[in-house]
């Protein structure tokens, strides 16, 4: 019976997240322990949380979905994992014995947030030290023809706008990155945070961070609903952590462009949007769930 | 025999454009005529290039492809046709007995642009009077949840950009919009072609219409790409008329953004976008194959 159990994994900047699943996609067992970063902390933390929620060898599959470039199991430029290259299918497979498969973090939540919903059109939007998105059609995550689809972040809204680290000016992810709210404030994991604290006291440069933020996000979101339009759109990631201090200013930006165009106002945005739920492990149910049989390493190939 | 033809049309703000099909989807006919405006005069052309490509009751089925929102058959806004609103299907159903599917004109032609290619993933980006772009995933049209899937015209690229009719500031239709540029400039139909002939002769108003209008299509094709991610991006529409001479300065854009940007270099968006070539019939013939078995008015429902 154990055999049957699905490993779904998340790797995050701050932690590591396991769940196993069974023949009913129900959530058996959790795990997370705090990432380490580097290829030897991420390969050890990932066995551990695995061996956390399945017996040794009882894993039929094991989905990992991680930050940066993933392509044939292999995971390049994870930034904040300080990986620039791991062939992460293969040493999981060598040490795990199960059949793994490797996915981006984003497309890997977009799926698991698809799980128990009536639509199946939804777009993810993922607001964290970066900002990208994932598409579901059909109930499919929609990777598109080089794997970059959602890949939002680096469209630019202002030819103005701050100078973003991919070398363009105003890009969304200039204006609602954590990274690039940290690298123009304080800095550090709760730059984000600091920003609405200090602008709640009325801070001017704080105030025009979160003003910054609420526009890269009304941008993203409005692009999704026009390029893509799914039935929901769904914010997540470390800065979405906020909650309400984040939807608020969002919500108002959307509002305001809806006031300012007829046609955007009948898209109602307002009404399509929503915050994830903190605490459902979607980004490992997601990783969990994936296709393994097309794009997995056996234990045979590593 | 004749029952198996489909036929298509497509309404173009100059030109009605029809065809009949075979069970092989080969154009069997193929006719032409001015477009008259307001509702008679559409709906006369309409059912005279019909008449034109099959023999009477000769259609198993006729799909329009036209300007303007439309659902469930009927046509709103299509105000380069002086059209408001009208029941298109089941005028066409009444008087021509045939079975009727009527859709937006750019979603027709995005269908009929995928037929006879090797990828079935494209978008196809419409500059006309006003910009819009179709998505074609897995060989279907994708609508989207409100049908509103690569209405990106009206995403902001620029908050200190022009005036959008649609009430925004900077939209990509407002820098790439033929119906935009003519606002802005002599106006007529030719508004977009004059500007390119007065910016060769270094007119420096001219110049930056034409700058401009590089500016919006190279967002447009940037905003398909990372939203979407299709293989290939096509570009047509009255202004993609123009040929080289738009092809060149949006080649251009997209290098300039490239050589700012890694990531947008590793996207090969130079080799990704191609001209419509004019001449052929794509609109009519995405119309003629429409599936109607899902929206279509037959005449009994007329």
């Amino acid at each position: 019976m154990s055999a049957q159990l699905r490993v779904g994994v998340d790797v995050g900047g701050s932690t590591t997240e396991a769940v196993s699943l069974d023949g009913s996609a129900r959530v058996v067992a959790r795990a997370e322990r705090r990432t380490v970063r580097g290829k030897e902390g991420v390969v050890d933390g990932i066995l551990a949380v695995i061996d956390a929620v399945v017996p040794p060898g009882g894993a039929s599959s094991v989905g990992i979905g991680i930050p940066g470039r993933v392509s044939d199991g292999r995971v390049h430029d994870a930034v904040n994992l300080d990986i620039s290259d791991l062939d992460l299918a293969s040493e999981i497979a060598a040490r795990s014995g199960a059949v793994v498969g490797v996915e981006n973090d984003v497309r890997a939540a977009t799926r698991g947030i698809g799980v128990d919903r009536f639509s199946s059109s939804l777009a993810y939007l993922n607001l964290g030290t970066g900002v990208a998105a994932g598409v579901l059609l059909d109930g499919r995550v929609h990777g598109g023809s080089r794997g970059v689809a959602g890949e939002i972040g680096h469209l630019s809204i202002d030819p103005a706008g701050p100078r973003c680290a991919c070398g363009q000016r105003g890009c969304i992810e200039a204006f609602a990155g954590g990274g690039a709210i940290a690298a123009r404030t304080t800095g550090g994991p709760f730059a984000v945070r600091d920003a609405f604290d200090r602008a709640d006291d009325g801070d001017p440069a704080a105030l025009e961070i979160v003003a910054g933020l609420a526009r890269g996000a009304a941008a993203a979101v409005r692009t999704l609903a026009l390029a893509v339009d799914p039935e929901r759109i769904v914010i997540g990631g470390g800065i979405a952590r906020l909650g309400e201090r984040l939807r608020a200013p969002v919500l108002r930006e959307l509002e305001r462009a809806a006031e300012g165009s007829a046609f955007l106002g009948s898209l109602h945005l307002d009404e399509r949007i929503e915050l994830l739920s903190p605490g459902v492990p979607v980004g490992a149910i997601g990783a969990a769930l994936a296709d393994h049989r097309r794009s997995a390493l056996h234990l045979s190939a590593g």
